[in-house]
């Protein structure tokens, strides 16, 4: 159906794009309306947490959603490129905070010492913090180029999918739940906002830096939901399929800490179907936006599900 | 010349509808849009560091500069109650986040245990973490309560003065700087980002919720300045001039921890006359805006420089 569509083409020119965004907006510069910069050691924390690392799946998937959805109507490439930017903050600041050693006391992320380990536990729970709020600053450019209306809504989705009822609070539930049982309706829960809520919202975010219709919109909030839950299926298969080196982390760790996983409780096999029919569920819904130009949040879905590492 | 107005009432009934809406807004309930509420155990932390504590500084700063904005044109109590409460949250979880054994280490807090010591230093972190994001939930109600405009100005003013260019650039600052020789400039800096950037956004944030003029914005800039300076003068010679049962926290901490403070740097005498030529030009700023209604900016002035504790 898509055969003509390359992904990696695709993501390599977007990937620069949102690589030199970072490099430019994670800096000590002084903002607009503020007589002082920020502290370049504080700053310096920052830019090792976010820049060169990671896949930048959320960042694609905002760029993904915006272009299906600005193929109709109201692109704003801006708006888009300071959504992606903010998603990726917004994740690399929780990774900086979930490293630390109060939580999972990780030395090691993306083969580099964690943000604690280098800077000190002070300088990483104050570039997390600083890394969340930097991820608004970058949805409220004062000079114009994103409508206030897109600035709002961007806002708005954003801090509800972070906090206590998203990503936040699925890491308390994460927390509270090592050792314990959990049926699949609460491991799906726990999901659903640890890492559903911000992916979803990526999509979301990205949609809504055009100008959506109701039904793209539910399509999308559908295909938002089926990858994100797909993502940690697919995660918790690696966990035991995949060897460290691959992996780029700890192979076995879930296991190891008693963390309840989709393989523990379901099965490898079963697990790997779940995957499958979560990747059927995304590609309907995506059908089912009526948005024409869908490729790339096609391939992506792919690539969650069918990836490697 | 304000020898009729009543900071005490003025302030009484502000203060309830605050409390009020704290704890109507920091809850398990689902927000909009979302399959799910918070996690009860969460919200307990983050409800435990907010509500029944402080002074309120910054949410009745708020409140005030948009009654005295309000007075010329276009109010709007409901954001302004939204800016009172968010300003508030960033303050919570930046005192909850400085309490943590990384941090200062603090175990008592408004005569409570701090929310590590009651519920763990992960939580801690997490509750933080999730009060952050809930400040901007907070200034993006999706019932069109406060028109985008406001919202997208308010996200922005408060995002800029929590960041790396504000409070948590001041508290990496603040940290790189214990035991060094500072200059009063240097160590005005500091505080300008670490107290300071909150409460003048605290200012602003309330005149953005009505339609200020320039001339207002500039006096209450300038106004916002000088209480945010004079607010850290004061808390430096409180810590040598009051008891800890007084201040509600150890006193003698800051000359303990070998910080730099203006009375180490200014001497007490030249401190105290410093507070109080910060006052001056407060005042003075707040005719320059040219607002009739500044009775509370005015009064609360009084209070930052001439309090007790």
């Amino acid at each position: 159906m898509h055969a003509n569509f390359d992904l990696g083409s695709w993501s390599s020119v977007r990937l620069l794009q949102v690589e030199h965004a970072l490099e430019r907006w994670v800096t000590a510069d002084t903002p607009q309306g503020l007589d002082h910069g920020a502290p370049a050691a504080l700053v310096e924390a920052m830019r090792y947490a976010v820049l060169d690392g990671g896949k930048r799946l959320r960042p694609l998937l905002v760029l993904a959603a915006h272009e299906a959805v600005a193929a109709c109507a109201a692109p704003n490439p801006e708006a888009a490129l300071r959504a992606a930017c903010a998603v990726e903050l917004i994740h690399a600041y929780s990774l900086v905070h979930d490293d630390m050693p109060c939580m999972d006391n990780d030395v090691l992320r993306r083969g580099k010492p964690t943000v604690h380990v280098q800077f000190g536990q002070a300088s990483a729970l104050l570039a997390g913090d600083a890394l969340q709020a930097l991820a608004f600053e970058l949805l409220t450019p004062l000079d114009g180029s994103v409508p206030a209306a897109t600035q709002a809504r961007l806002c708005a989705l954003l801090a509800r999918a972070a906090g206590s009822a998203g990503m936040a609070g699925g890491q308390a539930i994460d927390l509270a739940s090592v050792g314990m049982p959990l049926s699949e309706r609460q491991l799906r829960e726990m999901h659903e906002l640890k890492t559903g809520a911000l992916l979803q919202s990526s999509v979301i975010m990205g949609a809504h830096c055009g100008a959506p219709t109701s039904t793209a919109l539910a399509g999308l909030q559908q295909y938002g939901a089926a990858i994100g839950l797909a993502f940690q299926v697919v995660d918790d298969i690696l966990d035991v399929t995949a060897d460290s080196v691959t992996l780029g982390k700890t192979a076995g760790k879930d296991a190891h800490n008693d963390k309840p996983t989709y393989v523990s409780l379901l099965g490898l096999q079963a697990s790997q179907a779940y995957a499958q029919e979560l990747l059927t569920q995304a590609l309907e819904a995506l059908r089912s936006s009526g948005l024409p130009n869908t490729q790339a949040l096609h391939a992506l879905a792919d690539m969650v599900v069918n990836r490697a590492h």
